[in-house]
Formats: C-alpha cells, sequence, structure tokens
C-alpha cells in the first residue's frame, strides 16, 4: 500500500467497545442510586433503534440533519418506557445519552492508533457527532490527528458523500485512504468510493446478540486480527 | 471562567511563526538548488495577499468557497513574476505552497497548549484548510482534539459563522468557548458573536513589517504574555 496516506477507523465497536461500556457505566450509575434495572436490555434495544433512527434521517434530507447525540436522546426514553424502566427525570436520560461519550477502547486500540500514527494521518470515520467524537477521544485517549464524521457532512455512512467527503477535505485522492472497520457493510461502501478497505473482526461486540460481521465476507485489502496487528502488517 | 470548556486558536501567527519558518525553509530549499531569491520578499508579499484572497472569496460566496491552500497556490505565480523570480516550475510553486504546512510553534506553544488540553478541549479555529491544519499539526507537533477551520463551515473568519459554527459542533453555547488569537481584529469578531476572548501578543509575527497588534485594543477577557502563561492563569 505505497500511496496510503490516511487511515480512517470507524469507531462504534472498530475501536470502541461501546457495549461494554455502556453496561458497566449505567450498572454503577444505576447501584449508586439504588435503581434496579436491566441495562443491559436497554443497551441492546438502544443500539438496535441505531441504524433505523439514521436510515430515517438518510431518506428524508429535507427535514434536515440531526446529530447522533440528538437521535439517540430521541430513541431512550420511549425504549425505557417500553422496557418498563421507570422513575429517570430528564436530565437522567441526558446522563445517559452522554454515555456515548465515556465509551471504553478495546485494549489494542490505543497502542495501534499510537504506532499507526507515526506513519499516517489517523481520524475516525464515525456516524457520531463532532462533540461526541471529541469528548470520546479525550475520555479513551484515543490519539487521532482530526476528526471526521457525519455531522461535518451531514450525510450519515454508508452514504458515498461521507467517504468522498472525508478524501477530500484531507487533500487525497479516495485510493490513498483506507478505512478500517469492523462492518463488512461499511467496507462495502467505502470501496465502491475508491478507498482502501481493512476488515478488522470485534465478535465480541455485540456480545450475546452478535449475528453478523465474524468475519471478512469479501476480499478486503487487509484483513487483520486487531489494530496493532494493522501497525505491524503496515511496518509502524 | 468556569464556564469556559474549549479554547480555539487562531493558528497562523498565534501559535506558528510563518514567516520565520517559510523563509528559512525557502532559503534552504533555494540554496541546495543555487537559486539566489529574496525569500523574504516573496513570503511578506504573499502573506499581504492573504487577506484580499479570503476577502474575495467573502464578498462572493455565489462563486464557491476556495480553500487557502488553493487561494496561496494561485497568488504565488504572478507574485513572483512581479518580484523579477524566474526559472520555477509549477511543481516547485506547488512546493512553496505546501511550504505553509511545514510551519514552526513558537516555543510557548506545544508546551501550553499541551498543559490546557489537560482540562479544556483545544482546536485550532483557522482559515486555513482541514489538510493543511492536520498536515500543520503533525509536522508541528500540535496536540489538538479537533481540528475547526474555515473550510469546514464553507466561511472565512472574520464571518460570524466560523465562530458560531465551531460552538455548535463543539455542542457549546458560545460564552462556554474562548479563542486565543494574536489579532485584535479575530477577537473583535469572536466577541460579537458572545465568545470569551485571549489576547496574546505575537509582536515578531511580521518581522520588520509588523504594524499593528502591538498590544490589546479592546479588554478582552484574557491579555496574557504567551500560551503557557494562559496556562498558568487557567490553573493548568
Amino acid at each position: 500500500m505505497p500511496d496510503v496516506k490516511a487511515l480512517l477507523f470507524d469507531t462504534f465497536g472498530t475501536i470502541v467497545d461501546w457495549r461494554g461500556s455502556l453496561i458497566a457505566d449505567f450498572t454503577a450509575w444505576g447501584e449508586a442510586r439504588g435503581l434496579t434495572v436491566d441495562w443491559a436490555a436497554l443497551v441492546d434495544a438502544w443500539r438496535s433503534a441505531y441504524r433505523p433512527s439514521m436510515d430515517e434521517v438518510r431518506s428524508h434530507p429535507e427535514r434536515g440533519f440531526l446529530t447522533l447525540d440528538e437521535l439517540q436522546r430521541q430513541s431512550v426514553e420511549p425504549l425505557a418506557a417500553r422496557l418498563g424502566i421507570t422513575g429517570l427525570s430528564r436530565d437522567d436520560f441526558d446522563h445517559l445519552t452522554l454515555g456515548w461519550h465515556r465509551l471504553k477502547p478495546w485494549p489494542d486500540s490505543v497502542p495501534g492508533l499510537t504506532r499507526l500514527k507515526t506513519k499516517f494521518v489517523i481520524s475516525p470515520l464515525s456516524n457520531g457527532n463532532v462533540a461526541l467524537m471529541t469528548n470520546l477521544a479525550k475520555y479513551a485517549g484515543l490519539p487521532w490527528d482530526v476528526i471526521l464524521c457525519a455531522e461535518i457532512f451531514q450525510r450519515y455512512k454508508p452514504d458515498p458523500e461521507v467517504y468522498l467527503g472525508a478524501a477530500k477535505l484531507l487533500g487525497l485522492r479516495p485510493e490513498q485512504v483506507m478505512l478500517v472497520a469492523a462492518h463488512n457493510y461499511d467496507l462495502i461502501a467505502a470501496r465502491a468510493c475508491g478507498l482502501k478497505t481493512c476488515f478488522v473482526p470485534r465478535i465480541a461486540e455485540y456480545g450475546p446478540h452478535q449475528k453478523e460481521d465474524f468475519e471478512a465476507t469479501s476480499d478486503w485489502d487487509f484483513v487483520v486480527a486487531d489494530i496493532e496487528d494493522l501497525a505491524s502488517r503496515l511496518g509502524c
């Protein structure tokens, strides 16, 4: 890959463990308040609402763009009601929504990114909004060079504007940029835009509910064990 | 300033020494090629073309946005001709334009930013484009949390969309954001948008041609000696 200059990383699932982090965070917060709640059920239902809520924005551009923070805040309250979770205030739901800003990286993420940063521009390419990605990077110690995400392009992945917009902002041709992701659908869209592709399996992402992305479903340019393995493969 | 969460920094002049860096870079490059050129004259003329070229974009939004890299590339070739500099190829002018990606920080910038980053979100708020700001940060070791700049908003400072857009992307109210700049005009515009303001004098920025900004011309929220002084004043 002599010509690749920048590596873009899907973030939720690929770099950070959203499910384990949110369940642990909410459990500790709930215990301190004497709440008995099946937090795993809420987190799993919340994540299930994630893609449909973005697809709604993608299908109706005339309604304007809503950030992931806004979509998450909208979906959590009715989901909690449906699961019989009661006694939470508006401030509590705000707090839970900000839980997405406090996620822990997989163990290989920070050492791998730190090595890759020595040779490449590294950036997230996430559907998260700028504030979320910025706060998350500070919390998790992610050493990004720049933060590129859906909000900047007012489009959600897998719309091509996100992948092509990122290459353009970096002053690079699509083939000089590689997307690293744990989700095959994301890589399909990136490849269609001319980007290079790297699959990293995160088979624990959805816990017992993982149904796909156990392995690469196409001949991606790289298939690696984790981010440190990618660093080694790229000579970092 | 108990409520300020993010610090935005003008970059050219405030954080990096564009004039000294470009003259040194071009002099070394020219000597290696046996060129005898008054590089200081070119750099000074180039910088003089900077604001008018951006004002042209600001006055004619219907013509579309041009990045600072594009504006700098457009202006350097006729300026060189006017100064009697001959024998440079297109590639040479491309190389000179990329000189703006290789600027050195003032001595206090990196240690000051590193301290401020422990308590605040830190970002540039520059008229430079994303690729330029990203490459510059890597070259100069600027430890930004996120990169906000004119290109993201498709507007140049001092248009209010840049200051207000930065606060919005950070999920903050304008008064939760402070602009740090060596240029009073920038702070005037930031204050008009409701941002907090900090002046840092860089009286060597323009070398012998410095004509203004020797001192604060208004009662900015902070007036500091340098970025390390700001870190001390903010308890970092």
